[in-house]
């Protein structure tokens, strides 16, 4: 077969400008998130088939890149499904690898356990602009924290992190998604119907309370549960106080909850050290079904879509234990930051001069020697000094090295100046 | 299906205390790499199956975990070989996807390129005890340059890394393919046995010169040529040197050849800032097919296995690309060097201090907020804070903590101390 030079479907080749970026973003992820006491971990990227498949990641376990056995476990003869022939495939989010590393290692880590993971994660998704099927995510996570301290330091913790990175007036959306139950159960809805109703309710955004009325009559709610369910929207849209909606749902929401949620928006409001926004936000859903409790998101108005997203998942790492282990997490979208970055011509600040030697053709192994010894020095005092033999077009190789970002004082031609020997 | 709670087979989740460990390493290899000019990229971790299969990576190639097909592209029912059901899998190295990403990007990088990857490459080994079926390596390139500058450039990176991480009494062996041909040549076998005849001198220094000599007489090459051939080896073991090596070989051995590996070596002991032997080993092979020129190795006595390895590779770039295009590349065993540093009980030095905060149950949002300030206060001046609740039993969480790094004077229980309110 023939040799392919492109990437794979839907996946990306990173070019040395954008990694720069990305390890720059990198090192202040590890440092600030550092700073709050998360420890780094990592799984490996290869996950059991039955993990992968256990009806945690909702739509994408339709995406998972599955990975086929080896040897004599083989039998593509009599394979007639998919799990006849894969036994494991590529994680699809980092939050499931973790519940499986905490129920494994939980003995050995700290109690509550602070985690800090970056890594690679892959979903078949159909290839799109912007969207790839290979992207980073970048998750903090507490486990075994019942308390809310564990809300407020994932919120502070990832606050601080884009504040770092030059971002600002963002808003961190924050929900419950008991109030969210309550609701619909104070409406008269059956709670199969929940999920369903969820979904239209996360429209809001994009097409607004009428919207979410009309849709949801459409979908078979009856007119008077709709209207009453609709009028918590409306009555809270202006201020959206949890206390508010906590008197009007009455019986239907534990004080608990609320006060839980209160205690959150105050403690974080008073300790914040990075301008942002802290709202009651009763129509975020947040995808995932594994939310149990808290959930959170940090939108940027500049950008449209979300920035981060989080919350309290207290029954994940039960499924593997058997012992029921609270958690809650938040994760910045890696790849969306990145993005801005560049659109913004992101410019990484090191520090660092870019020098260039010139060595000219033919040298010899003294005169190398005295040009790498003076790269040295210079490489010791911090400098990135690159080494390279002259070209015959010394005027093409002069502009393509201006392009590549080093001045003209430091492109030093030493065939020319101090190291010349007659 | 149940859960499973460990790792899949021959893959490890990294604990913390690895992990910062890595995690330093990781930031000295881009610092040090940074400071020659080499510029980080990342390919993806999948790659086309074409590629994978393209009898360039050796024995590596029976060990792919290939991906399965999705959608209609898979057909399960029809299927008889692999080909059938796989389009893609896991890159087993970096060099192969650094080859096609050069063919497919170099308009878009700078000349010569000199690149640095870091990444897992995965290679379903058996599984035995610290090898691991998903593993790091980490690799600089030079490509598009056909002068000894890139030899010499990745000789000094790589040692000068290796003595940042305190590694000493090393040794650099070098040699090119094209003596260990002619070598061969020399002693008359035919150029087809070179690879069998390579893979048993590659052996020499666990069988000695006496038992490479009775394997070659075993595998039925004449025992004058064998003899001639050991001769060489025997002749130049003192020493090892490239003259006498030249002078021995007389035409065989291109003197332009022997010139090229004499002024590397006179080159880098001329510069070299960290201290180790650069030795000029005749019976050093590579495994590695895909080599044309240049290869080297360095070994620890301590260690017995090689922490690094490399070569010069002109052929490779060019199937993808169709132009011929010159690359040397050096790679350190970053997971032996992660091994090694565990084994010494090796501790980063962040100089950071490591601070608990605990706070009483039951806080309100106020108390919270307090102790939250103090620590954030803490944090803006570089140490690592840990805000936490106070367990009932206090003895225990104290122990806990000392166990996790803190001494006792940084475990602070506000309680007790300046924050307790009356």
């Amino acid at each position: 077969m023939a040799l392919t030079k492109k990437p794979v479907t839907g996946m990306k080749d990173i070019l040395p400008g954008e990694m720069e970026i990305r390890d720059y973003v990198t090192s202040l992820v590890k440092e600030t998130y550092g700073s709050y006491g998360f420890l780094p971990i990592e799984t490996p990227c290869v996950e059991h088939i039955e993990n992968l498949c256990s009806k945690q990641g909702g739509e994408n376990e339709k995406l998972i890149f599955k990975i086929l056995k080896r040897g004599e476990k083989l039998n593509l003869a009599q394979a007639q499904t998919e799990e006849d022939v894969a036994d494991s495939g590529l994680r699809y989010d980092l939050t499931l690898p973790l519940s499986r590393y905490y129920a494994c290692h939980a003995n050995d880590l700290p109690m509550p356990f602070k985690a800090l993971q970056m890594g690679s994660v892959w979903r078949a998704d159909r290839p799109q602009k912007g969207r790839f099927r290979q992207f980073v995510q970048c998750d903090i996570d507490i486990l075994g924290d019942a308390t809310n301290l564990a809300e407020i330091e994932l919120i502070l913790a990832t606050t601080t992190l884009l504040g770092r990175l030059d971002f600002h007036g963002f808003t961190v959306r924050i929900n419950d998604r008991r109030i969210l139950k309550a609701m619909a159960e104070y409406a008269g809805f059956d709670e199969a119907d929940f999920d369903r109703i969820f979904i239209i309710v996360d429209k809001m955004d994009k097409i607004g309370l009428d919207g979410v009325e009309s849709e949801l009559k459409e979908s078979g709610f009856g007119a008077a549960k709709v209207q009453k369910y609709c009028a918590l929207f409306a009555d809270n849209a202006g201020s959206c106080d949890v206390r508010k909606m906590q008197e009007m749902l009455g019986e239907c929401l534990d004080p608990e909850v609320a006060g839980n949620l209160i205690m959150i928006m105050e403690s974080v409001d008073a300790i914040k050290n990075t301008q942002f926004k802290l709202v009651f936000d009763p129509t975020l859903v947040r995808g995932m079904s594994y939310y149990t409790g808290t959930i959170f998101e940090i939108s940027m108005d500049e950008f449209g879509s979300s920035v981060a997203g989080g919350g309290r998942y207290d029954d994940m790492v039960g499924r593997f234990s058997g012992q029921k282990t609270c958690a809650c997490g938040f994760s910045i979208c890696f790849e969306r930051i990145i993005t801005i970055l560049l659109d913004q011509n992101f410019k990484v600040p090191t520090g660092k001069d870019k020098v260039a030697f010139l060595i000219e053709k033919g040298a010899d192994a003294k005169r190398i020697a005295e040009v790498m010894k003076e790269a040295d020095k210079l490489r010791q005092q911090g400098s990135r000094v690159l080494v390279t033999q002259m070209n015959k077009n010394k005027k093409f190789q002069k502009e393509q090295l201006l392009r590549d970002g080093y001045s003209a004082e430091n492109i030093r031609d030493f065939y020319n100046t101090e190291f010349k020997k007659s």
